[in-house]
């Protein structure tokens, strides 16, 4: 998604203004921040804030989106490969990684969604089609006889994601290692030696 | 730990009013919610209450130490256990995934945590002492030969409890699967066929 173009008003566009927010509602809470709380630790009036979004729920709106369509472009992506499951499985997992690392606040946001607003009903909505194309893509590699027949695709589906999702808890930039490539080796081959 | 035994007020002993309090503290937030919403919820006066417990504080030291003390009294076990680092690596994933499944709304209020208040920021204390016995065990079982040794231990240890940890997220009790087994399998064996 392409940021919004500046608009005449001096020190935030709709893009800055978004990145300071999520960061806000990340720390304080979503429900808990009001729209003068965040022209505050903006340093800007109520209505400079309504000259980039209409209301503080189109900042929830345009957060959630940016997490999502992320997600759903990776899983698209995976979608048209050709070739074997288990591979469309690993580039979801690899390409969900980088997603969560370019855009851990919105994605941080979207996690702890519990679904107390219309919009973050409609981003639960999104995220349980997430977790169908992750289940199917697990059943399909079963079928397919690369994933092992005694995994329940549901639950591995879910702890998948678990493993990747946590990062938003503990994940701090940092050169060297792969963080991707952890999570497709214990995922796919195992912590064991053989 | 032994609940408290009743002391003679009807309806609540200091157990099952922690029930409750967790329930809410879990639902609307712990700082959101007071000791005012708390009665009503309960139907007791705020009085009943305070027989039982000293203060919302204590409520939430009592839910944190529920999670805390149940994760070190298996690693504890494993701990103690003769053999191979693996094994006791092993038993410590099992005994979590039975503790989240146990106390499951004490843990998911532990893992939510933010470190917002004193409580708080004693019991990330304790979970950070949890991971570096985790990231320890990873290491012996490493150094023994027994897990892969492309794998950064404090990484593993992340990643192992990123997926026990989204149980909170999604466990529904049901019978047959055992969620343990899965998460051994997957972080052990690994989901690939060979």
């Amino acid at each position: 998604m392409e940021p919004a173009p500046r608009r005449g008003r001096p020190g935030y566009d709709q893009e800055s203004l978004l990145a300071v927010a999520v960061k806000v509602f990340n720390e304080r809470g979503y429900e808990a921040t009001s729209m003068e709380e965040l022209s505050r630790k903006l340093g800007i009036t109520k209505s400079a804030i309504y000259h980039h979004v209409s209301s503080k729920e189109e900042l929830l709106r345009l957060a959630m989106d940016r997490a999502l369509d992320g997600l759903f472009a990776v899983a698209d992506e995976a979608h048209g490969m050709d070739g074997r499951a288990i591979d469309r499985l690993e580039h979801l997992v690899r390409g969900s990684v980088g997603v969560l690392i370019d855009r851990l606040p919105f994605v941080t946001l979207l996690l702890r969604a519990r679904g107390n607003t219309k919009i973050e009903r409609a981003a639960v909505a999104r995220r349980k089609e997430f977790d169908r194309l992750v289940t199917d893509l697990v059943k399909q590699a079963e079928a397919e006889g690369d994933v092992r027949p005694d995994v329940d695709p549901a639950v591995t589906a879910r702890l998948l994601f678990g493993m990747v999702n946590s990062l938003i808890e503990w994940y701090k930039p940092r050169s060297g290692a792969s963080i991707a490539d952890a999570v497709c080796t214990i995922a796919f081959d195992g912590l064991r030696t053989r």
